[in-house]
């Protein structure tokens, strides 16, 4: 199971119209921001989510049962917005102690919220059943062909956009969005993972070099927490050469309230990260290394950024 | 006196890479966005500020006396922002009542902030006659050739980003931004100038037929509060045909709220009148018109966004 750039040019033509093309900001010389955060329901995850629904449409696979994901969090507000846009229902499970907020947004989504067990693991088994039982399309938050295929629109924007770059910054949580823009941007540029010191799943499963389960926490742990990197993503960064750094807790501060003073963004902690690998030195560009940071989420308490 | 195109091109030219080329947000097929308050300090302001400094400077005029300006807010931040970037201080006078937060950030901009008098036209009298005792350089907020000029690289940027659109929406206090922006236009496209119910300044005048004093006030009156519309405003818009269209204070706040939780763009109540003109219904495009809304304006206090 992989995932090519070819899937990744017809991910973007199945999702035109419906996903925003986010512009870009170009904040220096050598620095230029991808301002995904002014995605649709406020993060690069309807990307995905629209190729995976269409693409089961195309085969018939989409039906009356509609769609089935497991997230309290981005993910789960791109398939029920998916779903909506599209016209099907959309059950989201996730575990009885989800924030209220979180439960609230999904439901103005018209997404049917079903609580169950305490934490994610048990609301993905529950998912997984529901669509078992049911027929619905199951929308992973990250490890599906199709779901990668979508994000990686993000890296045929850059390469459309932009005169020329040489590396992009990604956030990494699960790899959804990492697997897509290292195989859209192939060897076009260098692209560079970045992780919380406190959620270095990928970085872990590089030294491993094998998946393993990673003990994650941290104040981005709600968009890149994943305890294990997905298989495409790790088959994506092996054959793309993908490296990765770290960023502390206060880099990832400092990059959040900077994007807000500076640049009038309102970021969410884990969608800091990028930009925090180039404030805290984590990653160095050389003399005129023209740098993207992309910045991929916006899904954040505003009252916290003054 | 008068500002011509060619001297929003020579703007342009001149204030090259020291401003953001902000970028634009297509979010219909027939409604764009214009993301000006990714400017820098959060609003389109450092394009005239720097277009005054620069010219100045250009003819000897920039000293090290600096520049002196009366406003606490954007005018205030832009001239403040724009002298210290080139080198030279910058007095910004203010009423005694200015709040602490905006005297704050002007500070930490490092301008000399006096602070004296009970209201503007006050803080306006001691910088004028600051400015002639020491010959530092006063920007107006937008009554000065060289400041309209500067706002006016806005729509130069529309018309070399878009491929063609038909409408342009632009936020009205003093008249500064309609100015530029429809002197750059002129007949390529049609510029609507809005404004709150309660600063009504350019429907009163166009009224009136003449520049009048006119009482302000409501939920934008920190932006778009200028009691008597510019004298090179006045002229902009009558050679430029601008008509002028009201919104009042609930679609105002709609359309802030709604740039919030649709786009993720925190933007303060000034600059959220565009959109709330579309909206409203206050401006009705026709079918297939397509629209740009300039959003102008990011600083407001974003706990008052959740």
């Amino acid at each position: 199971m992989t995932v090519t750039r070819e899937d990744v040019q017809r991910a973007a033509t199945r999702i035109a119209g419906r996903v925003r093309r986010t512009p870009v900001l170009q904040v220096s010389p050598t620095l230029t921001l991808k301002l995904e955060l002014l995605q649709h329901v406020g993060s690069f995850k309807p990307r995905g989510a629209f190729n995976r629904l269409l693409s089961a449409k195309e085969q018939g696979l989409l039906t009356g049962q509609g769609v089935v994901a497991a997230s309290g969090g981005n993910a789960g507000l791109a398939a029920a917005y998916a779903a909506r846009e599209l016209g099907v229902p959309a059950r989201i499970f996730v575990p009885v102690n989800a924030p209220a907020p979180k439960v609230a947004r999904l439901r103005t989504l018209d997404a049917d919220v079903v609580q169950v067990g305490n934490e994610y693991a048990e609301a993905y088994e529950a998912a997984a059943v529901a669509c078992e039982e049911s027929g619905a399309l199951l929308v992973h938050a990250f490890d599906q062909p199709e779901v990668v295929a979508g994000q990686g629109t993000i890296g045929l924007e850059l390469l459309e956009d932009l005169d020329d770059f040489d590396t992009v910054l990604v956030a990494v949580g699960g790899g959804g969005l990492i697997a897509g823009i290292s195989t859209a941007i192939g060897d076009r540029a260098k692209v560079v993972a970045v992780e919380p010191e406190l959620a270095p799943t990928l970085a872990r499963t590089l030294a491993a070099g094998e998946r393993v389960d990673v003990q994650v926490g941290g104040l981005a742990a709600d968009s890149l927490g994943a305890r294990r990197l997905g298989e495409l993503a790790f088959e994506a960064v092996k054959a793309n050469s993908v490296r990765s750094v770290l960023v502390d807790e206060d880099a990832i501060v400092a990059a959040r309230n900077e994007l807000w003073h500076e640049y009038h963004l309102a970021v969410e902690h884990g969608a800091a990260v990028s930009y925090a690998a180039l404030l805290s030195g984590a990653y160095q560009p050389v003399d005129g290394e023209r740098v993207v940071a992309v910045i991929c989420g916006a899904n954040t308490d505003p009252s916290t950024l003054g």
